[in-house]
């Protein structure tokens, strides 16, 4: 397993620009770059990678979300936004409902969703803000926390006055431009501001042309791109971009392209935004209106030959998506268009975060490489995050466990299924072997449920950890309960589908690890087998109790992944790190009690045996520091049980560790 | 050629410590260690270095050296520290001549030979210092100066006092004692100091066992070990030692080894120290006094004999030889005990200083590979030094070029030999060519003289750069004249002879590298060549008023040597940096006037050859990012002797440079 690089990539800058540069004479103020890594997406504002998108003819899109109405919905979203993420989104952005507490700490409050969208799923995100019966203060207060979760992008909009009978207030805010102009004021330039078009005038308008003027306005006032209210037919918009640009607005206008769904979602929206669907679109879908397929299926392809249209056009350098918070319809029409990244480059093996603080972070413990958005939690508060050498952080405090139980970390199946996949009633510590062999081989259990997730890990097996899947099924079936490995890697590409990363024409290595609970008996035998493997198999054994035994140093990390580039200097991503492990060994046994003990009644069995396996079972990590051989992680635990065998030396050690 | 990573290699530690810990709860506020490479050599203090080998039954030896009285003999001792240095002494020490004027910045004072060891040669230095006869003040200035300059241990003595009758100062120095106690007040701990023993006592003491009483002082005014005179039985040194234990005296007690090297320096260090020769040694040497090899001959083996004695005792941690400033008789001693470290492990590809401040570096640019102690003394202004990443230097500022003409720097090799190395005369380019192509390939030029040094390498070609031998003397004779180059690695054992550095279980990798001057005809074929070769190719081209060519970031360097090891944070010692290359072309192009034109006279047409290189060349160098596949360096240079022998083509790119 169990390393689940899931898809949470980000995609990396297709046009790396690589002419030649005549700098001449260096300066010697230059502030130098210390990071490697760096696409320049992960460092641009989001005007300056539209710019070179652009330049590059590179088309992209964008996927626009409301925010959900539950916490469920909620934990829902943000996988989706993983998901979709995959497909190389420029950016996201979260909708504004002034009735819903947006701005609130609320997990549904759009202020929530757009932060976790940026810190735990690396989205570049613009977060929705709407100005109307709001007094400054409040907006400011809006903008201040916006800034400080991480966000670097305002969609200004007016937003839907209260009642019918709407009247301008002097100082107050009355149109978006006014939002426009108070974000530049207050925040200068940190702030990138996207503003709504409306390629056949705002419903509210006095007239088209009127409308334009106001649009003007707006960018004049300081926004950087449009975004346009959704349209259906090609021409619609293409003659808005030419009007647009005969009156001067020169900044990138976004079609928003609205995927037929279904038949009610379509007469609603057409409701709210006032806008008349087109006859011969009506003609289509009136006849089919109670066969849902058939009208998404319809859908999907009036909008993908919308946007051919709008591609071929040369005018639209990029697509922006109504979702309403489904990924087929949308999905489908980006997979037609070419445009969805299908093997996104990595451009770590981690999912990067997209908070600015952590813009220089390209080294984690491995750890938490199946959960990212934990180790994001944990070290929010770090002031710097490690840039090529674990040991330069600063900081190598972590959040408190008592504040890790971030919400959207909640597992994502309800009590019932974890209960169908890990046992309604456990017989024995055999029982555990069993559910994580499931788990490995992906076969059905006894009562017929695959075990899709573990504590650990909320998904399944990582395509690479399937390379290690026959070894893993035979040590979880003994015992030895892996929660986390790697194989290692001798200079493969860093172009490879499976454990590739990083920018084009590189290589990437890893070292063997394995990380996995075991009884103490079974360590006792390790110990002593571990002696022959010297110096080449590092090893960290601890307890719940902290009860630490290791043969490394106790300072200085192992780097267990790395990358080596054209231009660059090296990358090594990945670390053991004995620091932090004694960190993540709280979270790692904590999870045995908080996600799977407490599924079962108090002192019934199956919840003592869960207890008994956290108070006595140690948690150990191996990495065999010979990346250039097959591992021999295998052969150490196969040792460890030939051990196991042989009763009477396996005695004579068991008293040294229960003495110890 | 000419990466010359020489032999100034610093010997790693033996014993490399992998106990098992056990550390239970791991603590916040541990300091993080940093520095991958760090042997625990190069961050101890002398007096751990000690204890480590002696509790590890590791034998050590030191070497003492005295200042020299010509600049020449000084350029002659630097020299020696570097070949001396490579068998792995534990130490080295200067001694303090007061008549010398020892503490000032003459480069043949005892302060700067010892600041030069330490900061050029990378060695581990003790400065000798006298008392006798000295205010307070002065001392304290000579220990701050040592200090700044990077010096650490003190060998704490009386001196001799001047004059006859010797009368004691009140509140002054008057026994090594008072000496020792000043340190520690006025340093604190800073020093590690070492005091002499005297075997068979003091000349000037009243008694021997008043002479250890004395002794015992000064180690108990804080000193950490204690040197011996010379003397000629291993059973004088063994009694002392059993003298010392019996009334306390618990520190290290090194012997002074002095391998008889001639007759007359024989009879003037008996006649200096006040020992008796003992009869059996007068005996043998008496007859051949006038054979020096003879005499030398028999030193050596009578030293080994006593040494192997001193050794078999276990009293004995290590050797401290007498050197008298010569290599041989020593060098055979070390060899024929086998504590001369014949393949000393290099901890990185270039040779370490062992000034403090720089105990964290571990990444240096390509480009003074041949030239460490220009780039050190450049350098020794920052105030960090980059650990683990090149872009974390916080200053790239080097010292200016007026600066850079080091003393130690200057060449080896007197006028006369340079003009018969490099030409009497010079007829044209051609002449120069040739000048490369002859230090290459080692053979002897036609006026019979072999080319043993080029300005920018003042030694033969280094084993690696002999890899390359038969590409580069190919190139050099067509005027691709080579400086600096290397070969790719793809994973070789950090052990391997040639390549290897680090610690023992690692693996070492390279890029190959290649840097050269050639004329603008060849660099404008070369860059139309070069756009093959993208992204793979990284160079950087300028000529000596900086027009810079690169398709390199203006700001990443990029990592040409790396080594990954066992239990640690990947280690990048070399990279090729955009902004330093800058500065080291000044050095480069300056190179050519001041250690080559300058030999010949003004207006003297060799003279003007060298200046029109200087003047129209270009600086090139070459990265072939792809490391795993053989390095396609030398067909890019074949492809640019391709294209100019199609001269069309060459001609229509020939404007574009002189136009850019």
């Amino acid at each position: 397993m169990v390393n689940q690089r899931a898809d949470v990539g980000w995609q990396s800058s297709k046009s790396d620009s690589s002419g030649v540069s005549n700098s001449g004479e260096s300066s010697k103020e230059s502030s130098r770059c210390s990071t490697p890594v760096l696409d320049a997406d992960r460092t641009d504002r989001l005007r300056d990678k539209m710019k070179r998108r652009i330049e590059s003819g590179d088309h992209w899109f964008s996927l626009e979300f409301f925010p959900p109405r539950t916490a469920s919905g909620a934990v829902n979203l943000i996988s989706r936004f993983d998901r979709m993420g995959s497909g190389g989104p420029l950016f996201i952005d979260v909708t504004w409902h002034p009735a819903g507490d947006p701005g609130s700490d609320k997990e549904t409050s759009s202020m929530m969703i757009a932060s976790t969208a940026v810190n735990y799923c690396g989205l570049e995100s613009v977060l929705h803000l709407t100005c109307c019966n709001q007094t400054k203060e409040k907006i400011t207060a809006h903008l201040n926390k916006a800034k400080r979760l991480g966000l670097k992008n305002i969609m200004a909009l007016r937003g839907d006055p209260i009642g019918e009978d709407w009247v301008e207030e002097d100082g107050g805010f009355n149109y978006a431009t006014d939002l426009v102009k108070h974000i530049r004021c207050e925040f200068d330039d940190y702030f990138d501001i996207c503003v709504a078009g409306y390629p056949t005038g705002h419903p509210e308008a006095e007239s088209y042309d009127n409308d334009l003027r106001h649009l003007k306005e707006k960018v004049d006032a300081g926004a950087h791109f449009i975004v346009t209210q959704l349209f259906f037919r090609a021409e619609t918009f293409l003659r808005f971009v030419k009007n647009c640009r005969a009156i001067g607005i020169t900044c990138p206008i976004l079609p928003g392209i609205f995927p037929i769904q279904g038949y009610h979602s379509l007469r609603q929206l057409v409701k709210l935004s006032k806008l008349e669907v087109p006859e011969e679109i009506m003609q289509v879908i009136e006849p089919i209106k109670d066969n849902d397929a058939a009208i998404r299926s319809y859908g999907i392809q009036q909008a993908v030959e919308m946007c051919k249209v709008l591609l071929a056009s040369g005018e639209v350098p990029g697509l922006h998506f109504y979702t309403l918070n489904r990924e087929v319809a949308t999905i489908e029409v980006l997979r037609q268009l070419g445009l969805w990244a299908e093997d996104p480059r990595r451009p770590l093996p981690w999912a990067v975060s997209a908070h600015p603080k952590r813009k220089v972070e390209d080294v984690r413990p491995i750890f938490w490489a199946s959960r990212p958005k934990s180790y994001i939690y944990r070290t929010q508060d770090w002031d710097d995050f490690p840039n090529g050498r674990w040991g330069n952080s600063s900081s190598p405090a972590f959040g408190e466990l008592t504040d890790y139980y971030l919400f959207y970390l909640k597992s994502k199946s309800p009590k019932e299924a974890l209960l169908q996949m890990w046992g309604e009633e456990l017989m024995n510590e055999g029982s555990v072997y069993e559910v994580f062999t499931n788990y490995i081989t992906g076969q059905t259990n006894p009562s017929g449920h695959k075990v899709m997730c573990l504590p650990w890990n909320d998904d399944p097996l990582a395509p690479e950890t399937n390379l290690l899947k026959d070894e893993l099924e035979k040590v979880n079936r003994r015992g030895i309960l892996t929660i986390n490995s790697q194989p290692n890697i001798n200079g493969k590409p860093s172009s490879d589908p499976i454990v590739g990363w990083g920018p084009a024409g590189g290589y990437v290595f890893q070292k063997a690890y394995l990380e996995f609970f075991t009884s103490s008996e079974n360590v006792t035998a390790l110990l002593q087998v571990l002696k022959k493997y010297e110096p080449r198999v590092n090893y960290h054994i601890v307890n719940v109790q902290g009860k630490n035994i290791t043969n490394a140093h106790e300072m200085q990390p192992n780097a267990v992944t790395w990358g080596i580039f054209p231009g660059r200097e090296i990358i090594q991503p990945t670390v053991v790190d004995p620091v932090s492990f004694m960190y993540w060994k709280d979270e790692a046994f904590a999870l045995w009690i908080e996600q799977w003990a407490k599924l079962y009644e108090d002192e019934s069995p199956s919840r003592m045996i869960i207890q008994y396996i956290h108070d006595n079972y140690f948690l150990v990590n191996l990495v065999d520091n010979d990346f250039p051989l097959d591992s021999c992680l295998w052969q150490v635990i196969e040792d460890m049980f030939a051990l196991l065998d042989s009763p009477r030396e396996t005695q004579e050690e068991g008293n040294q560790l229960t003495s110890g």
